[in-house]
């Protein structure tokens, strides 16, 4: 079965009007044909049948090989096996033989670098698959699509036919995890790597260092993690090993070290480096801290020098990411060696000596053979154009130092943790704005972006929920071609790979129940899921200004506002399903018994959780939002009364339910979001108006 | 919040009547106090107040003290970090400091025996809680009951003031795992172990070969599995990780090696041993098969004895099972040269046969400093009565064997794998039936029992879903008092439990929705999930008989029945408000509308299933299911409606509507059961007589 932008086409249906899907089937992509792909490719053709996937299927692998190759095929199998629930006899056998052949020319460099070819064609019909790539890059990329396009049919399990060639966009697609806020064990990452493989996304941003904590370890220093970590950090046998993990599927690894602010963690066993007097603990708060590096010392360069060199021998990567963002400048200012050392260089202000500091830093990233990546902050006139600035600040920013020769890539836009919907994520481009106006020649310096996982308010239990599967919309984005941007099609195929990612034994379904069955003690925590169902965490920074104290790193994430979701799915196909019944001048009756039933179940349900406060801490700042669900929900049903009365409502009365609304959907230090309340509201309206007897 | 027989008393309703509580919660373990342990302890009084549980618990450690200890310590904080979202700064501490002090009079066996001392008591107020225990066991049990008792209430968690002293019923609670008929990974062990652990199950017998699959390396026979385990078993490095995994939970390990049937795998590398021609094949099918053990050469004792010599030093357990069960002689009595052995040594039938086998093998078994655990098959005259047997027959066997003067353990009435509700595992004493009439020496020969997971229909994506939460109801009857028997109490404890595993990394909750979106083919999933919640795999061996071709080791367990849970607790729910309603002469009128809402519902959601059966192969089968659920939930609204009526229906009418429930019912290929039907069939009756108007 096919979906259609929304229409269900059976693979009954296509046999019997064949002509009907061989037109239908081969719009371009542009035209969002809903095949269950995540990205979507550049071009592909559905053709006519489907290849039968059973235990008898097969792999060859022919032309260039190398271990890697192996593996990823028995990943696949692996994977199709979990997917399908098919026991799979693995194997590997003659091209004659195979259900699937997989042919690649040659092999990608020993260290992945961004310009390489990953591109890979797929064809599939009733007698077999043929998967051809350049590189081992663009053959597992193919693996990936091949396994998306197993389905369940009505004869068993099956691939259609299909015809794709495919690349990508964009040559940087990454996914940054902060690993420093809060600690995620090397399983989250595998997993995530894991996850990342699914989707093609090729750049894994490993942020490992923060005032909140130096998470990997050095040898020459060991007392960045001795009294930077708490313990938790990696052991350089596991960043290796987890380097190779990565490159088995495709993915460069670079590490984030951000200096010269953010360094708090260092400092604890090396107060020496910073810019303060000490000493100093490792920092529980969020937030922009003073420590700094202190630039004006040869020691520093020194120290950093070694570092690097020893981190930079760790990750093959040929990019080094030195953060640089976020920097006050107040330690300097309160420093009467630096204040002297400024003036004696003709260093005006913090951020020219920050300039300074960038400068001399690049230099030994250089000396090192890498080439630096940082925040929009490090671009500063006179530095070397083989960086690269990842921006914060938005394709504004990268416009300008693409016009400057700077290679750049997008986060802004791209952070996971401001809880935005998907739909809003997917429609960032790293080519719009004023990037839109550059020359080809600038535009190829936007290499791509990295969605970004701050991890202020995320653990290893709920961090795949704030990941996934949004970040599969910025994946598309940066993989498919720029007129791909239905969000209708990006959602349905978006949920479709969700449960799907299940099998990768990523978390972000799973853990959801258990949190829930946490909160409600066990009893009747399927109320406490419709609730959680519909609402939202607050976006943006907006948890920090609704704390009643502030959280730091040592604060439980064991609340509502950690279990729900960034984006409610109920919410929004509830709001779908009332815009039609707008869009219908309230006529369809189905439609408006559908709509009552599920807000007399919210009604009901609020109701019932807000008189379960007093039995727990944990329930009891979710009780005004469970009688907050109950208000809106009951303003929305006198809506649908109005409209079956026909009867338009006073101004007065209106206003009245609006504020009601308004009031019932006011963020408490819950820091949770209701938003049905736009749906209803604009039910309410309608009963005032548009669809009652006037 | 302590739920006391279904009534809700609040921490605050506590406070406020003191007295009344503190006379109601002194009631003994019989009365059922449903505070959330599982098992229930031996002796119990809750007290007033509770113990504050957050991010400053600590631990001390006094008295004997070794590794175990230790790390029991750390896993008690990881998991109550897991399963209260506190992050602990983990610390064992000094006594005066500590939360929880933990003393420990002396050490354990170096290699747990059956009659140690696994006793402990536990005090908990609000200044602190103290264990203490005469050995490492009783340690561990009281850590876990400790774990158990941290609730969330409305000040943040806690654990309430209590007074415990507990011991174990039974020294002998067990759990088998048979890994053969379907392989499980070394990780589906260890998180089961976990989950043994938490309900005091202290036997894991891992049931390591049989005709599908040889499990473990053996260096002196590397056939064994080089030829007969598909490449799917265990190396004696792992068995020796799990072994001290187990011990490390208090938990011993016993393997099995079934001889001389159910051995077709051996015989695939060692022809030589069996007692037919040969060649072999791992068996695929599920069944009782001719191929046995050749007990007539001695070759073959040669082989066992170097093959147990290996075995019982990689297994330190005193106890080795070889299994002896359903032995069906075909392979013996077509063999010229076995039956003229059998003429030669006066042996007159099989059956003899095997207990010259028997004999001799326990004589091996003995020389290696074993004791023999075995089937019923095995009891004989004149075997040592060192030996002891495990009966799937039943108390009247085990009772036999024990006038005999021979150790026994039961696991009929505890086989997971036939579906069977908790409640009735539950109702399986040891120490009922026959043995109910023993003197109380010879009680003392009855050890316990042991939970039975045969897995020709589980593997490792749906085992522990059979296993848990249903288990620990198993556990229960082994460990608590025999007067503990209200099933209402254990049902409750059962759910409360069952999502505490969650955070031991079990999957029975995890796995049941990634597998009904596999189902769903991720399309609304939400009315499979509403089917799924109330149907029930058929019990018994009835999956045989409904089967449209026979079931292998080979078939996808990726249908409905394997995801379906064993027990409805939906269907047992609704039962229950069912029975409620009818007792009250059917007068209460939010129940009645309780009850038509769930009908309503599944009437809706069995039509929409079934009109989607054309989209998948494994939607298809469960069409006839969903129109049954639907026409069982029409034939209840219907009986609302006449109740409501109050119209005494015709017997003709009665009848018809019995044999609609009935044919809705009947169970498909798709091995499924609507347990719905009995109390809609109860509904029907009531409108038709005692709840209407005559």
């Amino acid at each position: 079965m096919f979906d259609i932008g929304g229409v269900f086409i059976s693979m009954r249906m296509a046999f019997v009007i064949p002509l009907l899907i061989s037109t239908f089937l081969t719009l371009s992509p542009a035209q969002q044909v809903a095949v269950d792909m995540m990205p979507l490719p550049t071009e592909y053709k559905l053709g006519r049948g489907a290849l039968k996937f059973d235990e008898s299927f097969s792999v060859s692998l022919s032309g260039y090989k190398e271990d890697r190759l192996f593996r990823a095929v028995e990943r696949l199998l692996t994977n199709a096996s979990k997917q399908t629930g098919i026991p799979l006899q693995a194997k590997l056998t003659g091209r004659r033989m195979a259900t699937l052949t997989v042919h690649t020319e040659h092999g990608s460099k020993p260290v992945e670098e961004p310009d390489e070819d990953e591109s890979y064609s797929l064809e599939v019909d009733a007698s077999g698959a043929r998967l051809s790539a350049a590189t081992p890059l663009g053959a597992m990329h193919g693996l990936q699509t091949f396994l998306q396009l197993i389905a369940a049919g009505p004869g068993g399990f099956h691939v259609p036919a299909i015809s794709i060639h495919d690349r990508p966009r964009f040559s940087w697609r990454g996914l940054l995890i902060d690993v420093s806020r809060h600690f995620m064990p090397v399983e989250v990452l595998r997993r995530n790597l894991d996850g990342m493989e699914a989707v093609k996304l090729n750049v894994f941003h490993w942020h490992l260092s923060d005032d909140q904590g130096f998470r990997v370890e050095s040898r020459k220093f060991p007392k960045l993690t001795g009294m930077g970590s708490d313990g938790l950090y990696y052991t350089q046998q596991q960043v290796r090993d987890l380097v190779t993990y990565a490159r088995d599927r495709g993915i460069r690894v670079i590490p984030e070290f951000d200096m010269p602010g953010h360094t708090t963690s260092w400092f604890v066993g090396y107060p020496e480096l910073s810019s303060g007097p000490g000493p100093y603990q490792i920092e529980r708060r969020w937030g922009v801290f003073d420590p700094a590096i202190d630039p004006t010392r040869d020691h520093t360069y020194k120290f950093l020098d070694d570092f690097i060199g020893e981190m930079s021998k760790l990750f093959p990567d040929h990019y080094f990411h030195i953060g640089g963002d976020e920097v006050n400048g107040k330690q300097w200012a309160a420093n009467g060696r630096i204040q002297s050392f400024m003036r004696q260089h003709g260093i005006e202000n913090t951020q020219q000596l920050q300039t300074y500091f960038t400068h001399r830093l690049q230099k030994l990233v250089s000396k090192h053979h890498k080439a630096m990546v940082g925040w929009d902050e490090i671009l500063s006139p006179d530095i070397p154009k083989a960086i690269v600035i990842q921006s914060w600040r938005g394709q504004d920013s990268l416009a300008s130092a693409a016009q400057q020769g700077y290679g750049g890539i997008l986060s802004s836009g791209y952070y996971v943790d401001l809880n935005w919907p998907a739909g809003r994520h997917y429609a960032v481009d790293p080519l719009s704005g004023a990037a839109a106006h550059l020359s080809r020649q600038e535009k190829q310096k936007i290499f791509g972006g990295e969605a970004a996982m701050w991890s202020e308010y995320v653990d290893p239990e709920n961090v795949d929920s704030r990941i996934w599967p949004r970040t599969a919309a910025i994946a598309e984005r940066l993989w498919s071609p720029e007129n791909v941007t239905d969000p209708q099609s990006m959602y349905t195929r978006m949920y479709q790979l969700s449960w799907r990612l299940d099998f990768f034994a990523l978390t972000h379904n799973t853990n959801y129940l258990p949190m829930l069955e946490r909160i409600a003690a066990g009893r009747d925590a399927a109320s406490l899921r419709t609730l959680a169902d519909v609402v939202e965490p607050v976006k943006d920074y907006a948890r920090e200004e609704l704390a009643l104290t502030p959280a730091t790193q040592l604060t439980p994430l064991n609340r509502l506002v950690d279990a729900a979701r960034p984006e409610s799915e109920t919410a929004r196909l509830f709001s779908r399903t009332a815009d039609q019944f707008l869009a219908g001048r309230c006529q369809d009756a189905a439609l408006a018994l559908e709509l009552r039933a599920l807000l007399e179940n919210w009604r009901k349900v609020g109701r019932a959780l807000e008189a379960r406060s007093a039995d727990s801490s944990l329930l009891r700042e979710v009780a005004p939002v469970s009688g907050g669900l109950a208000t809106i929900a009951t303003a929305g049903i006198a809506a649908l009364d109005a409209i079956g009365r026909q009867e338009p409502a006073s101004a007065e009365r209106l206003a009245a339910q609006a504020a009601s609304i308004q009031a019932a959907q006011k963020p408490t230090s819950a820091q949770l979001l209701l938003p049905l309340a736009v749906p209803i509201q604009k039910l309410v309206e309608a009963g005032g108006n548009a669809c009652s007897g006037r």
